[in-house]
């Protein structure tokens, strides 16, 4: 703290601890956090950081609260660590390919500063416009172009942060390589706020793709789309985007927009290519899914590559106007993708839970989206129900629960089933290691729950 | 062990021991190792760490022996696991773009069975033709692709480990995205066999370029070759290899093949594209390059592009000619690059020692190749003092002791440094949170020395 700063004040009033108890998850914690401290520096960070230490108080570090799986939720007896003020981009070096930025700056907005000079954060989770980097960083976000560009990970060179105790920890470099000790940064990176507080990020730009193609086609069903995207990828290209929509995401998009998808195909294969091979990539995509597709077209016109980018751009919204869309991202290795949608198909007749699906078919990443009633409990019942069957499908097929969400509270049942014993208890060792007495976001993550 | 199995046997013969005590880098421990087992499988390894906690043995894994930082030399005291000899391919799942390896397979080989399908795998280090996979795992080992296809870490999903007490961790997914719990896959990837014995890789493949071009230009001075190389960067283009050759190494080669190198410029940059776009990237190289170059030339004929290459590829064999070639590989930010390249020029001037430079440019990545005479001994006196002040020059100029190679024994005096107190402390922990007795190859990689 600066000299005569009095530190960062504790809101303490009801609408501020309301406002930072949860996430988009839909999870509602039994009470409210005991009070929401607003960061606006590291010594800030510092001091609320040292004082819970002293004190014993367990701390959720909140960024923008976009979260899905609960991570940020904080309830009685926890103080709230927001974050989301620190969000200034400190550095834009265009030669270098990097940007040092602190945490509450918005993924857009970075993206937005590195397009100003021909580059671009690539990391671009659908709620980039809405959520921090810290928050994309604690969760590893993933999004559509990470199939070529690389998740989160790829994308963070170095850290600044606060540990539990409030030393301030330096990982990673400013260069494209380093070896240099072990690899903090990267463990640091989907941590959901359990290692530490991110408090600055030097992070790695890659240059703005000038060309772009997009390629539509549409299937009978969606094995057959399925085999499409193998197919691309047998052709040895590597689409920036490769996203798959399924039936019930066409006909909701349909009803929203006046639409004919659905008449068009029972599922939807979208890519696009980038770079100075884009529409030559384009040209091979479509002869790759040419052979089982209904329909196809490719096309390096901007205002068309929007037009057919619809079903994928409006499909949560177009679900959410059915009842509240519940967002799952289990990931299965690509080959087993016409299994996972056929199987989340089964799922949804058996629980009777309306289930649409749209998936990142480039990394093998659904987004089985569950439709339920307004004011029916999301997190208990029939969809829960059908969410963890979801989550056994994926793990039998050699997959993940989550690609690109996190496990925080709702998903930590099922985290021990996939990394096993021995794996749980590195993980509590690790976690010791840097937080011995357990008062960052306690009892998310990385814990049966 | 399997029913009736005594367990690996120990080797206790003097050749065995002096084979399996040091690595390239020149280093000669004071002692030869107790022994050296030679694992067959997962569950020989096992059986050595149980033991080895049992009775407290240091043990010292080996894969090919080819690094240089000392990391894998063993001294008396010390036991060797060599697990070279768990070399085979258990798995290659084209439409996956995944392998699954044991650790003593060469990097040249898995890349070559990739190949068979028209995948890759695209860590390249010059030694993939002697190097295992093991060793580059655990030492992070780059190449010269490495700047658009990523570094070993980019290639690794996920990892069967044995822990210092025997205990089989796995780790990541067959799948190319997950975030369910911390990425001990990256943690472990680069730890230099300080945290646990990598006996199983599941490993990203990626589609092998089906087009190259290749682009030569050569500079009257390292600083502008620097330039043209920050140019291409700035032209948006992302070549797969750009790689940097200063004059003493084009006199080096010019004196070993009979080129004519050193005549047509000072310094040379050389330039890969890949993929659809490679042969319209390559004339935005050229074009990019083109203020600055004396001369230049694209080309999409394997021949030419091979004779165009020879100044990189021949660069070390040239080097190796004139004495023994100690093999640096400190790396800047981007723009530092010609910085870094004239500061390693005093410093030759100033010590009197030889150092020529080739450079992986597109990640500032340098190996100033200090050339010292027959006999000398490499890591004491003006030798060791110049590779100190090339160290120090790194670290001033923002960036980092080592890009690819690792830190072993020698350059652990250049850790803390570099990483400061409190990272020293975490690093530290986590290795105690793996490896609480300190038996897996102690006193590296982590420790100051
Ligand atoms: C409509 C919608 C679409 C989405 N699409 C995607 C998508 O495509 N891909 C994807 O990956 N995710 C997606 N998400 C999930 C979510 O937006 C991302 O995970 C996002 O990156 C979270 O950022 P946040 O700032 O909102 O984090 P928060 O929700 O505030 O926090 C998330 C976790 O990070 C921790 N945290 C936050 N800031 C810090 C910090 N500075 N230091 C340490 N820990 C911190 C928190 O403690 C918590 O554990 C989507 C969410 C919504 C609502
Ligand atoms: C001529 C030459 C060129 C080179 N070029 C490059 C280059 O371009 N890029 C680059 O990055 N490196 C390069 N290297 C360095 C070296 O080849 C790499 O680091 C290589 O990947 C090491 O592999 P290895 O099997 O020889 O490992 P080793 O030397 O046997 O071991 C290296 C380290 O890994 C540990 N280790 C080995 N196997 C395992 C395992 N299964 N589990 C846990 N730990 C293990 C060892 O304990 C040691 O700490 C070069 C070396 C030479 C001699």
């Amino acid at each position: 703290m600066h000299d005569g700063d009095p530190g960062p004040q504790v809101l303490v009033d009801r609408a501020s601890r309301e406002a930072a108890s949860t996430d988009w998850s839909g999870h509602r914690p039994a009470g409210l956090p005991d009070g929401v401290v607003r960061a606006r520096s590291t010594e800030d960070v510092v001091a609320v950081l040292r004082r819970a230490t002293a004190e014993r108080t367990p701390v959720v570090t909140r960024g923008a609260g976009t979260g899905l799986a609960g991570a940020a939720s904080a309830t009685t007896g926890e103080l709230v660590l927001d974050v989301s003020g620190m969000d200034r981009v400190l550095d834009l070096r265009v030669d270098d390919q990097v940007a040092v930025v602190e945490p509450g700056v918005l993924v857009a907005d970075l993206d937005a500063a590195a397009a100003e000079h021909g580059l671009m954060y690539a990391p671009d989770p659908a709620s980039a416009a809405l959520a921090s980097v810290g928050g994309s960083i604690a969760t590893n976000a993933g999004g559509l172009r990470c199939a070529k560009h690389g998740a989160t990970r790829e994308a963070v060179l170095g850290l600044r942060v606060v540990l539990a105790d409030g030393r301030v920890l330096r990982t990673g470099r400013a260069t494209t390589k380093g070896v240099a000790g072990y690899d903090l940064t990267a463990l640091l990176v989907g941590s959901e706020g359990t290692l530490g507080v991110v408090v600055e990020a030097t992070l790695r730009l890659r240059p703005r793709p000038r060309q772009q193609a997009t390629t539509s086609a549409f299937f009978a069903d969606v094995a057959a789309a399925a085999r499409a995207a193998v197919a691309v990828t047998r052709a040895g290209v590597q689409p920036a985007v490769l996203e798959l929509v399924d039936a019930a995401t066409l006909e909701a998009v349909d009803a929203a927009r006046g639409t004919d998808l659905r008449a068009r195909g029972a599922a939807l294969l979208l890519a696009q290519t980038d770079g100075e091979g884009a529409a030559a990539e384009a040209e091979a995509v479509l002869a790759a899914v040419s052979a089982e597709a209904l329909e196809a077209e490719t096309t390096t016109d901007p205002a068309r590559a929007a037009e057919l980018m619809t079903a994928r751009r409006e499909a949560l919204p177009a679900l959410q106007r059915l009842g509240q869309a519940v967002i799952e991202d289990v990931a299965v290795p690509r080959s087993r993708l016409a299994d996972a949608v056929t199987g989340v198909e089964e799922v949804s007749r058996r629980t009777g839970v309306r289930i649409a699906v749209f998936a990142h078919a480039g990394d093998g990443n659904l987004h089985p989206v569950l439709v339920v009633p307004e004011g029916e409990d999301v997190l208990s019942g029939a969809p829960w129900d059908a969410a963890c069957q979801v989550f056994a499908l994926a793990q039998r097929l050699g997959g993940t629960l989550t690609g690109e969400h996190g496990v925080g509270l709702l998903k930590r049942a099922w985290l021990r089933e996939e990394l096993g014993d021995v794996s749980m208890d590195v993980h509590a060792a690790v976690k010791a290691a840097f937080d011995p007495l357990g008062i960052l976001n306690p009892g998310k993550a990385v814990v049966d729950g």
